[in-house]
Order: C-alpha cells, then sequence, then structure tokens
C-alpha cells in the first residue's frame, strides 16, 4: 500500500530532508528509522522538496510504500509517538499505487522570512533571517516581476554539475510587510538547489540599493551563478505547501 | 543615573528571572553579568516580574542604577552584543532616580498559550501548553468571571509560607480561541507566586468539566492550595507587558 505523508517540521537541529550516507541526522532519516521499526522491515520515504540543512516545513509531502495492520490514523499516532518534537506527522493518508510525492508535484510554495526592524523577535529568531535593515520593498516587488515567468534559472542555482535542465516557471513572488519583517512568498513549478535562497539574497540586494530592478533581466541571461546575489541563510526559509 | 531596561526573552533554557546563588543561568544573571563587565563594577537589576523557569517574556521591565559614559541607545547595542541570541533588550531609557521596575508597577499583563487541536505546532511549540484536548470555552469564560474581582488568592499560591498578603485584584481575564490555540490573558495589580499557572490549569480542569464554574467562588473562599486545580505548564505562560 502506497500511503502520502503530511508533515511539518523545525528544521534547525537537522542536516536537512535528505537522508544522508554517514549520519542518519535527516527528517527524512528519523522517519524511516521510525516506520521501519513499525513495518520490521526497512522503509523508504519519498519527500517532495529536499530542503537544506536549517530549512523548515510547515507542509512537506512525502509518500511510503509500506505493508501494515495499521489504519491510516494509527500510523500518523504511532509516528508522533516516537518522533522528537520539532518534527510532527499532520496527515497520513492512504494514496494511489503510482503517487510519488516529487514526481507528481505540480506546485511548491516557499516563504522566505527577513527580521527587517531594528530588534529582532526572539520568539520568531529561529524560523527569521536577522539582518534588521531597512529594504527598499516597492523596488525589490519590481526586481520580482522580472523573475516571475518561465526562465532558465542557472544563475540562481549552486549546483554547477547541474546536468539537467534548469528552466523553471515562477509563478508568483508576494512581498509583503508585516510589522517588523518582510515575507516574500514564492509559487512555481519547481526550485533548483538554494534558488530561493538565492532569489532572497539578490532581492535584498535590490532592497538595500546595491542592485537595481532591471538587472534581474541580464542577471538571468548570463546563466551564471556569479552574477546573482548571495545566499540567504536557510533559517529564513520555510516550505509552506506542496499542490498536486 | 537610574535606568529602565524593556526586555523580551525565551526562557526555555533558563532558570527563570531571579539571579540564584548557586547558579548564574538565570536571565536576571546574564544581564547583570554584562551590564557589571561593562561599568567595571557590579550592577545589580530589578526585574519588574520574577517569572518562574521556563516562562517567556515579550514586555520584561527592570532598572538598574549604574554610572556609565555611553548614552541609552550604546547601553542597549552593548547588551544585546553581548547577550545570547534568546534574550533581547527592546529598549533602555534614563529614568527617576526613584523609579522601582517592580514596586511602581500598576498593571502587568501575563498570557498563556494551550495547544487545543489534535496537532502540536512545531513552530510554537515552546511557547504553547500541549494539551490537544477540546476544552468547554464558554464554561472557562464563566469561571474566569468568578475570578476577576478583588480577592485573597491565596488558594492560587504555590508559595505556603507567604506572610505578605495574599489579596490581588484580577481587572480581566480575556480567553480566545485562535485556531488550534486556546489564548488566556490575565490583567491584573500583580500576581503571586505561580498564581497564574494555577488559574490556568484550574480553569482548564473546569473547561475538561471536571468542574463547574461557580467552584472558583468555593476555592477562593477556602484560602488552601489544595482546592484549585493543578499548575499549568511554564513553557505556556508569557509576560506580555507591564504598566506603570
Amino acid at each position: 500500500m502506497n500511503y502520502r505523508l503530511d508533515i511539518q517540521y523545525d528544521g534547525t537541529r537537522y542536516g536537512g530532508w535528505q537522508k544522508q550516507k554517514d549520519t542518519d541526522n535527516t527528517i527524512q532519516g528519523k522517519i524511516e528509522e521510525v516506520l521501519s521499526r513499525m513495518c520490521q522491515t526497512p522503509v523508504t520515504i519519498q519527500g517532495a522538496g529536499r530542503t537544506d540543512a536549517g530549512v523548515h516545513a510547515a507542509g512537506q509531502v512525502a509518500n511510503a510504500h509500506m505493508e501494515t495492520e495499521k489504519t491510516s490514523e494509527e500510523i500518523c499516532e504511532y509516528l508522533n509517538r516516537y518522533l522528537p518534537e520539532d518534527i510532527e506527522i499532520v496527515r497520513v493518508k492512504q494514496a494511489a499505487d503510482r503517487f510519488h510525492s516529487r514526481l507528481n508535484a505540480r506546485e511548491k510554495v516557499y516563504q522566505y522570512r527577513v527580521a527587517a526592524g531594528s530588534h529582532k523577535n526572539v520568539f520568531e529568531r529561529k524560523y527569521q533571517c536577522p539582518l534588521h535593515e531597512n529594504l527598499d520593498v516597492p523596488a525589490m516587488r519590481e526586481a520580482a516581476e522580472f523573475l516571475t515567468g518561465t526562465h532558465d534559472f542557472k544563475s540562481f542555482c549552486s549546483n554547477k554539475k547541474m546536468k539537467k535542465s534548469s528552466v523553471r516557471t515562477i509563478y508568483d513572488i508576494e512581498i509583503r510587510e508585516e510589522g517588523q519583517e518582510i515575507r516574500m512568498t514564492y509559487t512555481g513549478d519547481g526550485f533548483l538547489y538554494n534558488m530561493v535562497r538565492i532569489l532572497t539574497g539578490t532581492l535584498i540586494e535590490v532592497g538595500r540599493g546595491e542592485r537595481k530592478p532591471e538587472e534581474m533581466m541580464e542577471i538571468l541571461e548570463r546563466c551564471d551563478r556569479g552574477a546573482a546575489g548571495f545566499t540567504a541563510p536557510a533559517r529564513g526559509l520555510t516550505l509552506l505547501e506542496v499542490r498536486y
């Protein structure tokens, strides 16, 4: 049977989503460990978004093929009983046999939160990038317009050996000011390695006046990581939603 | 010169506000350590609310008499540079010489957050009490009405050797549902040791149907800690504001 898992996590303590050979300090590793114990046989899960170390998720989706007598609710309870308190399984549901959380994903939504006021918020500190500068938000919105649409985003990708296509479609970049915080919400059909963090770093440089909004066109055309801005820190990023 | 400090902290890692003899893992201890280094002489600060271990503050106020060449802004920057990231000095301001943060406080506002839905919120987990039960909020509001006003709150105080008056005035207890969370906001002229947490525990027992709202009158009259409900966990409690 194939199951869909909806997952939330505070990524602060983890080495990212994807299981690594030499350490199991990953979200995938933690969940597989509990599922494998439950099924008494190794279980592998597929995550929709391979979030980096320190990145959070409010709506990660994964799927797993496994055999168990338990109901979906019982699997969910079992997982939450044994997982650490910074990982929560929100729902477990039976899925079509060919459902694949990553390959079937139609849209993903990521949110980047920047603390822009003069003081950090101690309660949100692990989920914000502590910038504490005044940014020119209208200029950032103008730059975001140039980035929206279907483009080759090679300049916004950290993986230099990327052989597959780096063409992606960004449907929307919303930039909102909420009190002392700037929230940037990216909706797209998929994102390259570090792409949201590099987009964010570049937009922050626009907000500081270091780059002009229309420079975005040139950065896209150059197809060179060196043309874009810095990689914004992982802590400010959250995978909000995966749509099918 | 006397200074007023406005302070925020995530109390999770600390042994409470008040400095202890055998450990300096307290908020007061951490701030005094930095101020004493700055002034190169021991500095003592007075906090308005002596929050327990694990309790948070969004609006703690303290005052300190000290001699320094620095401006208020420079003191604030110095503190934030050397304090850990879960303590933030929001503002430093010169105060009247006889200003005492605790003795001059007119009103205090505490908020208790209960996670009531079936799932915890991983991002708010350190600031909520993970109850995950359905509570009868209208009954809790009815009970809160009985507790509002001027009463002897001895039944709601953990300190058995308390010799001073245990009469306090609660101006308001607001109970709001926000999504999967219940927020209880207490405004009063002062609160006894553990009083907000015992009030909360007792109101939760009303919400579960284990106690009737009108029982509050009897609990108050008994003047006995054993008459009231359990002490709700520290993590859900935040000192929101001190008014002068």
